[in-house]
């Protein structure tokens, strides 16, 4: 008899089949047995009548300890009532091992001794959850981006320098020279995009900020698109579509999952493009007319981020920045220079900023103005200014965080359960 | 007009069509021009006559540099001799920027003179080729396990220990803690297969190795795909598949970038499963018996791998090596402890080691005594341990080698060119 997955067992109704995993949790009215088993790609409730299996069999289950490693044998039967669609009348249940004393038990448990317990907090329904739908939604964004035009870019975890300072980096000795693990791969993604048009870095960032908010990690995971002879009315563009498709993927995808994390769905279904926007002067005129002490050439700090995203039903762009508060690389406004042509996508509900992006400076005369005005090193970065030297064109990009879209989608209070290993402020374990 | 990328020409026959691109080629008859233009999605030849068009524009063309970036109008016309499939007659030709003296050209180039100009060099059609394979390949692993139950799961790259030592390992301070990047990702998938059955890490790895060979990178990506509840043969039967999948792919989508490479595809035609599987004791047999100097018990070299994998005409899956040699969490051999259940999947042409994989020890005390005989830190691998306290089961896995697997595909003599910006010994720029 083969071995089912229980994501499958809604094919197999009425069949005997063998399903191989754990003991997530057991309950008993003396007579019945309920063993709720997960083997990874789900659960599945198995009931085990009294008189009629094996008396040795009854009485083994008895003992079975959750997270205890088993194999079962049952019938499959429909149930509606059932996440899963399915039930399990169980024939045969085989212990391959005990555990004892799982230190994760069904009662309440403080954060960080469920850090401290990742390796088996992972395996509870609300964390697998979790790690499904950052799937799904990984894989949701790359179907999107390889649909447009776009091949993924690996661009460089260690990198020899940093445009905007050291001291928010991760630095090690690279042989004789000095390495720092890299913030963002958009500058290397710029040299792709002259390569190949569209293209898309998929890779881990990091930041050795001392800032412990619920918002931040350590490390994280970032898509960094850049596409060639594209203005930042294309880049929003792309920007909606590919969140509206990623919603949408989730919505279709994991209703089991949403369920377990108890995400009420129609908080998402208002996610399609196209998005509202705003631009940052009238962000601030909102802000002010709130009561906020904020005044034009201010960055916004996160509760001014959730106050903005409040006013809408899906995420809102903010565009036109100041340019003196933006990043070196992006490109002023022509018709009013004092503004970037750049926005940050805010999420709702108060998940803040989780893309990014901007048109590039594609004038090679005020890239080199910038790099002086920022006393950014143009022998570091010779190689990115002779992007601007050979055939220059307008170009644009943004960076999208997959820990906070993770955060936003499932509706979780902190980014730490949206990474399956997260690195804190002093957490590096395990 | 719509702008239209160049590899969705084909669709547009008989259209007039503006292109945004760079000019990769020239030549000239006189009265006619060819422009060879690239826009990142493909290559196309645009060809313009004297007389037919403007004559200023065909006076600009015949000053137009190598990698000028431009913007061209012209019809589309169907061209069976073409790589593309199409050919451009030109109408328009405007300058967006201009390139002086691109230091690539179309003459031989030394190699550190080319990687000191990476930047530049992937706009090559060969190491565009190269860039768009490896996206492909990337794709179709993924597709393929996506479609076999293994959800994809992100370990972390910054780790607070190594078990095997801290020689080939780049070190950071995290905060107040010393952390490493990582090498594998696999104890880690190995808690997240208790968690979610099948899982699959796609991301970067390191190894701070002295080593100047063609098969070695510092920085490389892998894909660790790790099973609960599977035996050394199911696991030797996924990787079979994988490969057999990846190959299909790349062979059904990417013709062009293979001639490009003047990759023959006959070579990878062959590559479809079951592969041939010899163990550990008949590869030394087959060496002995070709006159190498080596015995039972001895790792292989890179000259040994290429002997024996030119026995055959797809991978070869090398089995069962002494568990004195492999790592300490194989499994090994019940019937026959001093080998482990593990196979090194060797590629074909010399391409040395692509896939290593095992079962893994389930066996708590077994596993502990390991500990102990290769003097590994209890206290720093609690959690790894604690995945055999609680419901320990069978499981196996993989890793699969990026760059080497392309280098492979691709028929390159070097590794250096299988990732966008390699990092080298002592290569770390751009």
């Amino acid at each position: 008899m083969a071995v089912v997955f229980i994501r499958h067992l809604p094919q197999y109704i009425g069949d005997r089949v063998t399903i191989e995993g754990w003991l997530h949790l057991k309950r008993s009215s003396g007579k019945i047995q309920f063993l709720q088993i997960r083997d990874g790609s789900g659960f599945v409730q198995g009931v085990m009548v009294k008189g009629e299996v094996d008396p040795e069999v009854f009485e083994a289950v008895e003992h079975l300890t959750q997270e205890s490693s088993i194999r079962v044998v049952g019938e499959v039967k429909k149930d509606d009532r059932a996440p899963s669609g399915v039930e399990l009348t169980l024939t045969q249940v085989v212990l391959i091992h005990p555990a004892h004393d799982y230190p994760i038990t069904h009662k309440e448990h403080g954060v960080d001794f469920l850090l401290d317990h990742r390796h088996l907090w992972i395996r509870a329904p609300k964390q697998r959850a979790i790690i499904k739908i950052r799937a799904e939604i990984i894989k949701a964004i790359r179907a999107f981006l390889d649909s447009h035009d776009f091949t993924q870019v690996d661009p460089p975890i260690l990198t020899p320098s940093s445009c905007e300072g050291t001291t928010n980096l991760f630095h090690t000795k690279y042989f004789d020279q000095d390495a720092y693990l890299t913030q963002s791969g958009q500058l290397y993604m710029e040299a792709a995009a002259m390569a190949l048009g569209r293209v898309y870095s998929f890779g881990p960032t990091f930041r050795a900020e001392k800032s412990k908010t619920r918002r931040h990690l350590i490390e994280f995971w970032m898509i960094e698109p850049e596409m060639a002879f594209a203005t930042h009315e294309d880049n929003l563009a792309v920007q909606e579509q590919l969140l509206e498709h990623v919603v949408a993927h989730v919505l279709a995808h994991c209703q089991v999952e949403l369920a377990t994390l108890k995400r009420d769905p129609a908080r998402l279904v208002p996610v399609q493009a196209p998005f509202p926007r705003i631009t940052y002067d009238e962000a601030i005129r909102l802000l002010q007319k709130d009561g906020h002490d904020i005044k034009w050439g201010d960055d916004f700090g996160a509760p001014h981020e959730t106050v903005l995203a409040d006013k809408f039903d899906r995420p809102v762009f903010v565009e036109k920045y100041p340019t003196a508060i933006k990043a070196f690389y992006m490109k002023p406004d022509p018709e009013r220079p004092e503004v970037a042509l750049c926005a940050d996508l805010l999420a709702p509900e108060g998940y803040g900023e989780i893309i990014g992006g901007s048109a590039r400076i594609d004038d090679p005369d005020l890239l080199m103005k910038r790099f002086e005005e920022h006393l950014l090193s143009k022998e570091d970065y010779a190689w990115y200014l002779d992007l601007r030297e050979y055939g220059s064109v307008p170009h644009a990009g943004f960076g999208l965080g997959l820990e906070r879209t993770v955060a936003w989608i499932c509706g979780l209070e902190h980014v730490r359960e949206t990474i399956p290993f997260p690195r804190l402020l002093y957490r590096l374990y395990p």
